[in-house]
């Protein structure tokens, strides 16, 4: 159960499984609404259990690793509680990383079986056939409103086959990938622990109403999805999902099914602000909607702007994968007033500012540091990597900022050179490794540029061997083959020298001032 | 500081100090309203860290046992978190205890210090002067609303004194006394793990609204008062502290100080709902009072009838001092739909009905088992006792009852003869040693009657020795001095026989039919 963990966390704590009291004290709530479905308690732990009966015939047992490639549906969420009812641990993939990344993964996590959706099962059945004996499903919702698995299990399931109804926090639930500055992807280690302790500091700091109701439009493939899911059993509340994001169709959920939170990125807020003025010029989100968590780096002052003239409750929040995604949050009475911030730590979290190894003063920058419940014991099969960002509890996030004298989180930098576009993560360090496969390339450097759809998005500085020759567009096909498109450098600039400081280091902040000299 | 854990519960889990945060995240906000007194959490801070700085200079310190005998205030509220700050354990003193049973629990728990208001300065004197060492200080509120100690500290605190600003989950925070079957009160350990899962168990079921204000006229001293003072500092929000039991107070408090929860048992909302017919007739409890939290026993139909007519949001609830209070709650929405039901258990905890050593079928009665986070992990300075009531981290709660087939919890009788008057918890044993001590008594039963207000007031039996005389009258007063007033039987029965069974237990269930046979 509690693989990969440090000894000193292997000990179980547990309590009654999250969906099963759902069903049991609510069971006629509604657990999942998604366009026509539309799911009580009672309903969606039944397709769970159904579920895990057609995986357990498959094999699927406690420990197995099954990875889900996906987009948002019931399914998915039925797929999350059915894996938690075998004890197995779900490897959630992103469906826009490149079949090479995806491949990785599966390898890297372990993976035995690979579900997925039907968008996704030509390019499932691909990976699994590449990487025999791993196997794939297809996660079917037949017209009768039930989940199938095709192929269908040729029997059923083991006589053993006995549901777990009993969560041990310490267990992992999840392995989600993350990059860090190396560039190579880890898997975070995901335990019931960090949602339920997410969930309940969550809930402590934004209000915890019975009738709530959360839409889900960032991806379950994502921490700030995947635990919305959580959430929804946790505190026994209805999960509204959209399978991608589109900006009418979620104003719509809002205004006509009683949306009362919404996890969004910065752009999202900006496209739904923008058809919300198209389709009801002046008009305002109805009053219960009442959270608007924006994540995924900091928000333009005139989106902050035009929520607080709308009266849209917008609470900012600093989140990572390996805080079960919220760490620091920023209610939206100080919105304006501590512009920029992301906040205060969740009630569980404990935040620090370091410098040089000790602590830093107020306003002064240094690494952010978190310790508490919510916060991974670790990554999977990557001791060193796990020793290097956890020392005493306290996780070394990479990231840069300052408290201030209220104790006000200030992100300046994500991990150094983490660029975020439209909410996903990038990695330039993940970039230059595809640019530096490329046999003309000999220096590669990557770094963000602002961007007024997407916040962000990714340029590519590259340095030629000197006997070489190539063109933007030859590697950029070069690397579509290797990273999704969402990372894919929107300009890529052929300059002599890439700025390095005295030990070879590449200094990528100062990558934008090359666009002066760049030789293209 | 963890004292008398068990050693598999003895690791430390830390997390930030819940009314420092409070004091971060909302410096502003009331936290403790009394009547002209107004803290906001700013202030609690302050006043909680000026009184630690004070018994820190009084020599307490990690792991000293510091009992606090004093009625609902303020300085209760502030004392609680003083202690906190120190590591200390809170021994909190019930001040309707003879001084007898007050000098019992004083030694049994090891008390270093006992604190006093002033109503009980007197008392307090005199119980620490015939148990030195043991200490007393008065907690005096000044004109200028600081709290101080009388006789003030001839010191400042000790120079190595650093406030604990992180809280450990297996620490002990208060050793709490409840009497068994056997008659000895034992100390209930109470956690600070057991609060917190209380507390959020308890705001997963009812909603936790950041505006809340939780109103506590239960007495501090019992588990029902004092999870209220952590609740305000998990949730981050007001108490609305009242010193006694006043109706006319209470509603006032309700109408113009913008009460939402309340806690009481069955006689007060009975005698609330009087006042208000009273002093408002026909008029409703205004919309924002939103859960009346009502325990101590089971609630008579009526008086159900009568807030459900007045759409009143009962929340029954069954707990006990070893759950932390609330075990199971049963929603407003199905207050008459299950009338006499306590409802479903909370979040974190586990409940079976068990019966010859095996789970009961629904339906079928036996013995209410619990198991979780809330739970105690055992009696101060009993191992045996623990270890007879904690099996596998399964509670032996001595109550019966059972599970209906929905699942909801009937509660039958409280620890087979535990008498409920006015949601104080009278154990038959107790009194019957009391009447054992006198040198007639030859035999004593005690069960409790149905009373119209107190809900069940005790009654004795009583067999004298052959040759021995005495009267109802010459008991009391025997009684008097070793008794709380409250504990004292309202009839004292003497007959020549006691109902036992065949291995000579008393049989208290079939006292009552000895009152035709009586022959006083």
């Amino acid at each position: 159960m509690s693989v990969d963990l440090p000894p000193s966390q292997a000990s179980s704590q547990l309590i009654p499984d999250w969906l099963q009291r759902c069903a049991e004290n609510r069971p006629q709530h509604l657990a999942v609404q998604s366009g026509a479905v539309r799911w009580s308690f009672a309903e969606l732990a039944q397709q769970a259990m159904r579920l895990a009966e057609q995986l357990a015939a498959l094999g699927v047992t406690s420990g197995s690793r099954v990875a889900l490639l996906a987009a948002n549906s019931p399914a998915f969420v039925a797929c999350v509680h059915a894996l938690t009812r075998l004890r197995a641990i779900l490897v959630p993939l992103n469906t826009r990383l490149s079949e090479a990344e995806l491949s990785w993964q599966l390898q890297d996590a372990r993976v035995s079986l690979l579900l997925s959706d039907a968008g996704q099962a030509a390019r499932a059945e691909r990976l699994a056939s590449n990487l025999a004996p791993l196997t794939h499903a297809c996660l079917r919702l037949q017209p009768n409103g039930s989940i199938e698995l095709d192929p269908a299990p040729q029997q059923g399931p083991p006589a053993a086959f006995t549901p777990v109804l009993l969560i041990d926090l310490n267990a992992v639930q999840a392995i989600m990938y993350t990059s860090g500055t190396t560039g190579e992807p880890k898997g975070v280690l995901i335990t019931y622990g960090m949602h339920w302790w997410n969930a309940v500091s969550s809930a402590l700091n934004l209000g915890h109403h019975l009738d709530d109701c959360w839409l889900a439009c960032l991806p379950f493939f994502h921490i700030g999805g995947l635990t919305i899911i959580m959430r929804s059993v946790i505190y026994g509340i209805t999960i509204n999902v959209h399978e991608k994001f589109d900006p009418l169709a979620i104003n719509r959920s809002i205004f006509s099914e009683g949306v009362t939170i919404i996890s969004v990125v910065a752009v999202m807020l900006q496209r739904m602000l923008e058809a919300l003025e198209q389709e009801h010029p002046g008009e305002r989100y109805p009053g219960h909607l009442r959270c608007v968590l924006l994540g995924g780096g900091p928000a333009p002052r005139p989106l902050l702007e035009a929520c607080a003239a709308r009266g849209i409750p917008v609470v900012q929040t600093y989140g990572l994968t390996e805080a079960c995604s919220q760490a620091a949050t920023l209610s939206p009475a100080e919105a304006l007033r501590k512009l920029g911030s992301a906040g205060r730590p969740l009630p569980a979290v404990q935040l620090e500012i370091r410098q040089d190894g000790r602590r830093a003063a107020p306003g002064e920058a240094g690494m952010i540091y978190l310790k508490g419940p919510t916060i991974t014991p670790g990554y999977a099969n990557r001791p060193e990597a796990t020793r290097e960002a956890l020392q005493d509890g306290w996780l070394a996030t990479g990231d840069i900022g300052y408290l201030d004298e209220e104790g006000y989180l200030y992100v300046l930098d994500r991990r150094s050179d983490l660029i975020i576009s439209g909410g996903e993560n990038i990695y330039p360090a993940e970039i230059e490794a595809a640019l530096l496969s490329h046999p003309a390339v000999a220096e590669a450097g990557v770094c963000g540029q602002p961007d007024p759809q997407w916040g962000q998005v990714p340029i590519a500085f590259v340095r030629l061997h000197p006997d070489q020759t190539t063109s933007a567009e030859e590697l950029l096909a070069h690397l579509q083959t290797r990273l999704a498109r969402y990372k894919l450098p929107r300009a890529i600039h052929f300059v002599a020298e890439l700025p390095r400081n005295s030990s070879g280091k590449l200094l990528r902040r100062q990558l934008p001032s090359l666009l002066n000299h760049a030789v293209d």
